[in-house]
């Protein structure tokens, strides 16, 4: 039924679907699901320290036999800028207090470091099918290590610059990542948000500007995405929100009410969660400090100072603080499990491709 | 070749494609052109007063025999607000001393007031093909009595509840107006540029969301555009700056040669050309104070403090407050004529659909 197999063949893959990967969302039920329905699950491990990644690689072995995507962070690392974080700190203040929550004293990045030598290792014994970057690309001999593993490796690009670079620096795939996506912005070569692109626009210009395969992410919730994307010159598609509706995903129930409220065609790309532009629903942080705010904390040390603040209101029912990333085409979804949702996307791009060719 | 022809029925054209009113870009040999290739050529006439509106309308009695779409605008006017448009015009005044212009003692709205009683009277005097509206519609009794005239009533919804309200209030079509859109934001219902969505979310949206047909626009730029909004369920596209690159266009050498220059894809979304969101490429103007300027005066005065500006500087070849409207997918057009343009989207189109179904 697919006008084109690109993606299929270059991934032995049976449906060019692949289900984003979204920190906090995601585990091996919700990948595997995607795999045995045919298309190609992704687990995110930006934040798996080398022990647990190891673990991960392990049990997807045993699971998906590593038929599935692992995705990493490829983020230019900043110094630390006490003052910096000192001025966020103080911004958030009033809500430490009102929340009654201790602040930190400074901001740690935690586990969300990039893709490195010791990652890259750990994926060199045991190399899933696919991985792919955000924010970039790793070094290039990092690069040139996971290709030779046989992994195909796909990156997300936001503006035909960056899908340039991208395929210079090695990529197989490209991402191509419209306004409309939930999450964070792949963006690396470029920090200002008033040049992100819409994914009907954006999709044929990079198509046009590689010679690599191009999927189209963002804004695309059924099978009406799916054929007009193949008709933009896609190859395949990446979606994350309607992925959130499934039972599979791993996210609370203020989360999934949030996927299902009238309001969730109301998003905005902000930077006021981690210190990188993200899209997310609408909260009380968003408006009061946001969405955009000059004095944030830089990625990732932001979720050090919002992770506290988000847990402790959570204790008291409250969401203020809370990233619930999804993207403009949320209201298309709707709750059913991932094989359903996988089998469901395929008969309507059939069905839509059907009716433009009658 | 279409797989739907319910826009051609209705409004007895034999492509879906509709050229964009751009206010300065478009008279009779573009709309003619796109008439005479099988399209719907609209005319702005929101600048237009009575008499000029007569005029016009007598012309293209004669020239397409009224078989094209004629637009206005419907914006909300806003009380003279002289303590901002002061303000404004104090933003300003470094640009007139530099440019040794004449600074206006206040703004005023020229002649782009909202439709009403008197254009109505002429319409209804020589009823164009389709009448278009942005920013929302007129009072009901006018809808009502164009629409009496045979005339089918367009409008553009930059957001779903903005479509159910245009069903809702007499609109025959509805013209789904993504983010990526060049000119004018239609948004009428809202005022929150971070709720503006992109083509690829909106247009589905749209279509679940109403009965009547919708059209889409923002972002399509050829065949492959033209084809991926049919699949997701629009009846036709409106295309605006493919069609800015046609020897009809009348617009200056400065504005061709942005078009075409390597930094067309690099528009914003400013306030600070007339008062309201409108998608330009970047201008000293929108480095300087925007692109969002909270003080910017009010639509339509803030043209009024603009205008001796762009028109002074230019005497010197510069650029610094021109408005060259266009939108994100302007990187695929290419010069040519309006009806080798036509043509060669109604081709392209075929191709990808067949494409599609091989």
């Amino acid at each position: 039924m697919w006008p084109t197999t690109k993606l299929q063949d270059l991934l032995s893959i049976e449906h060019p679907i692949i289900q984003a990967p979204m920190g906090g969302a995601v585990d091996f039920a919700l990948v595997t699901a995607v795999a045995k329905s045919g298309g190609l699950g992704s687990l995110p491990c930006a934040a798996a320290t080398p022990i647990v990644l190891n673990k991960i690689l392990e049990r997807a072995k045993d699971v998906v036999d590593l038929s599935i995507n692992i995705n990493f962070f490829a983020h230019e690392t900043t110094n630390n800028d006490a003052k910096r974080d000192a001025s966020w700190l103080a911004s958030l203040a009033p809500y430490y207090k009102e929340y009654d929550c201790q602040q930190p004293a400074s901001l740690d990045p935690g586990s969300l470091t990039p893709f490195d030598e010791e990652r890259c290792s750990i994926i060199e014994k045991l190399p899933p099918k696919v991985v792919s970057f955000h924010f970039g690309l790793p070094h290039d001999c990092l690069v040139e290590r996971v290709k030779r593993t046989g992994a195909k490796v796909m990156s997300s690009a936001t503006t035909v610059e960056e899908a340039v670079w991208l395929e210079k620096n090695g990529c197989d795939i490209i991402i191509a990542q419209g306004f409309e996506a939930g999450g964070h912005r792949g963006m690396f070569l470029t920090k200002d948000l008033s040049e992100q692109i819409g994914t009907f626009a954006l999709v044929p210009q990079i198509v046009d500007a590689v010679s690599i395969p191009v999927i189209a992410a963002g804004g695309i919730g059924d099978g009406r995405g799916i054929a007009a994307s193949l008709a933009l010159g896609a190859v395949g598609v990446q979606i994350g929100s309607a992925y959130l509706f499934t039972r599979e995903a791993t996210i609370d129930e203020h989360y999934r009410r949030a996927l299902s409220s009238e309001n969730n065609a109301n998003t905005v790309v902000t930077n006021v969660i981690s210190g990188r532009p993200t899209r997310i629903a609408r909260t009380r942080l968003t408006e009061d400090l946001g969405p955009i705010s000059l004095s944030a904390a830089e990625f990732p040390r932001g979720f050090a100072a919002i992770d506290p603040l988000e847990r402790r209101a959570l204790t008291r029912g409250r969401t203020d603080f809370c990233a619930h990333y999804f993207g403009q085409a949320t209201p298309l979804g709707h709750p059913t499990s991932a094989e359903d949702l996988t089998q469901e996307l395929v008969v309507q791009t059939q069905t839509v491709l059907e009716e433009l060719s009658s």
